[in-house]
């Protein structure tokens, strides 16, 4: 047993816990309050695991989009969480959260680093069918819980329709079934129930 | 494209969110509050995917454990979290539990419904490679929490050194190298520290 190793796992696993402290700006279901991080993450893998007939290439490899949606949000425990309307805030993320992954990933014994760096990386990149399909599901999972809160966020912050579908289109490229789904179930629907801006 | 499937997996997946309410007895590592059953699963997943290697059986098949560990705590949206070291209302714990399957699981597409009903299974029965894994990081995480927030929860519920070893030492059939780090590196420090009642 290398307990040298098993030891630096354990401190990113500690470290890790941090992200239940990253509230979002999505409301969970019943609408008491916000979601954190580790809630969404949990929820995505969920989804993932669930839903992957509907990706466009569900031949991929589930398990590498499982690992890539449990660490997908850990760089917020440095860099905080950036609201998808907020385009400003966006702007300046990304290098917060390339720092963040440098040090997070570098916590865990050389070969894991590695390996959960470049699939931090991947899902970035949007380029692979997992990282689509990842990409997918962080998309969709949000525009649910939203529309099934009673659309409370996007009224805090006066989000129009068209926001939504700009925002969330490329969930597309990951899974059209689902895009459709959003599209028809949960976009058309909040709009007729008043859910978004004028 | 089964639109109606889809919508089955989508009621799932939206009754599910209910486990973000499902608070537990030991708290997040900063102290602030408990944690909840959404992020207990989230940072168990984040754990079998890491620490696989350390499995008594680490040939087994990962997918299945991750698959049990996102749905294991589910029926506590209706049967309630029951903690560990209440041997009463453990005792009545199961059989409410079983109910909360019948009825979560049924949600679900019928393919799926089976599937997730006999992972649950196997996990409660923790007689497969998978179900003993996927346990051992149950009773694993709790201990890790519990530790590096300073001992709160076992001190509130004054719980003594022998409590937890005889709650836990099972996780040695999952896994005999996380066993060892437990007692070395957890339970023994923690006592050493006071975190234990006498």
């Amino acid at each position: 047993m290398d307990w040298q190793k098993l030891q630096k796992q354990i401190d990113f696993i500690v470290e890790a816990d941090k992200i239940k402290q990253i509230y979002r700006k999505n409301y969970i279901t019943d609408g008491s309050r916000t979601e954190n991080d580790a809630e969404h993450s949990w929820h995505l893998t969920l989804m993932a695991v669930l839903l992957l007939e509907h990706a466009n290439q569900p031949q991929l490899e589930l398990l590498k989009v499982v690992k890539m949606l449990l660490i997908h949000d850990i760089v917020e425990i440095d860099a905080g969480d950036a609201y998808v309307y907020d385009d400003k805030a966006k702007a300046v993320q990304h290098e917060k959260e390339v720092k963040a992954a440098d040090r997070l990933f570098a916590l865990l014994p050389e070969e894991q680093a590695q390996e959960y760096r470049r699939l931090w990386d991947e899902f970035e990149l949007k380029e692979t069918a997992e990282a689509k399909f990842a990409n997918a599901l962080d998309r969709f999972h949000p525009t649910l819980m939203n529309y099934h809160s009673g659309g409370i966020s996007w009224k805090e912050n006066k989000i129009k329709r068209q926001q939504v579908i700009n925002k969330n289109e490329h969930m597309e490229e990951g899974s059209a079934s689902l895009w459709e789904y959003c599209v028809k179930n949960i976009i058309d629907q909040a709009a007729r129930q008043g859910y978004f801006s004028k």
